[in-house]
């Protein structure tokens, strides 16, 4: 497929990698800085632009690959009205592009990105939705050539699975720099904590989290609970944190799926 | 060295294999449970008991790898008084020790351990204390067996590095836990987030959480931040959690290390 990539951040980056190496043509990449949209196309050995009037009218697919709250700017200001075009985002509907389009759709790969780390796209899920069945069908094809994980979703469902994705990704990601910022205070490195981290994330990968769930909140030790809270007396924040996620592990753990 | 492993849990399995890989000799498991102790014991090819009172008096160490409230228990009916004794917690101190041995310390390994779930010791971090120089010899000579990584910490610096360990281990689970039960409620598999969870860990072996951070609440994106508490209106734990962790994401992400 012929595709323009419209936006030069992580996911922009790492799909653009990627569709590439599964043989599309990557036509064009714009990106409203010239430099950002100049870096991405020379790994992509394309051309770029920074004027959306400027984007070739040739391609199959548009994708539209920029932060939540650019969507809809660029939506308005893009007038290839026949084109096929999707987006990425995890929590904007697909009604944004109902007004303009006739063949529109979503392209949401529910994973991490980093302009510099490169990622292996096969295990990558992608969830998808389409407005009509020739553009589903369109996707498909695309997501088949970089994916085994092909799933069909709604906006709603999708916004639950962004949803989930935050706590997941996001929420974990401060815990950790919680634990960062605790040893860092007491003069001790976070290497002693790195090796634990994916250790804990591997466990989760073919059992259910709620069945791994270990810890004084878990086991009701409420002498070492009490020994942590006192250790945060002077960190109102984390401990709040450490109070609350320590009664809904409670809660949780009378619970069943 | 010859060894006497006190428990039979996840500790007890994976220290006594990883000591026994490393030619040391286990001499005899104890466990209140005779079971436990015979499962453990065919597993290390020694020998087992369920009475304190018959463990060997041979050893050169005796590893006290039960849960933190058994410890005191343990330590009131164990009589060879003159034994080179660590126990294996977190948030223990020293100090159990010091009324009834002369020769003593802590052999914490930072990880998540499991009994099915095998572990490479090698790179797994071990804190060790000790009451006295010959004593801390012979424990670091028996972490230097195992692992490359050994870092001499005291009770309170311990009981901290456990502290952070709860919220980068227990606590990112539970959220995890928490994605599975969003995700289950609207019948979609947490095969759809599991890639992304090892992903959010390998991130931050090389960089610090506190600069990986991104979502909603570090891109002050209140717009995505009320459409998800919404969602979470009859989830009245979640909602608090989500609203909690958001400020606190908010809060750090002025702060410098």
């Amino acid at each position: 497929m012929k595709i323009v990539i419209i936006g030069s951040g992580n996911v922009a980056t790492q799909l653009g990698k990627a569709l590439r190496a599964a043989n599309h043509k990557i036509l064009q990449v714009y990106s409203r800085s010239e430099s950002s949209a100049k870096t991405l196309a020379k790994k992509l050995s394309c051309s770029y632009t920074n004027d959306l009037k400027s984007i070739s009218g040739q391609a199959d697919l548009y994708l539209l690959a920029v932060t939540d709250s650019a969507i809809k700017e660029v939506l308005r200001d893009f007038e290839i009205r026949n084109a096929t075009i999707v987006h990425t985002s995890g929590s904007v509907s697909i009604k944004a592009f109902e007004k303009k389009f006739k063949n529109y759709g979503v392209f949401y790969p529910v994973q991490t990105f980093s302009v510099k780390h490169n990622v292996n796209f096969k295990n990558i899920p992608v969830c998808i939705e389409a407005n009509n069945p020739s553009t589903k069908k369109k996707i498909t094809q695309l997501a088949k050539s970089i994916t085994k994980k092909i799933h069909f979703i709604n906006s709603d469902q999708r916004k639950k699975v962004h949803l989930a994705a935050v706590f997941a990704n996001n929420f974990s990601n401060h815990l950790f720099a919680i634990a960062e910022h605790m040893l860092t205070h007491e003069k001790i490195s976070f290497d002693l904590l790195r090796p634990l981290i994916p250790e804990t994330a591997l466990k989760i990968q073919h059992d259910s989290p709620l069945e791994m769930q270990t810890g004084p909140a878990k086991r009701g030790d409420i002498a070492v609970m009490e020994d942590h809270l006192k250790m945060l007396s002077n960190k109102k924040k984390f401990k709040e944190i450490y109070k609350l996620i320590s009664e809904s592990i409670t809660e949780m753990s009378g619970m069943r799926l």
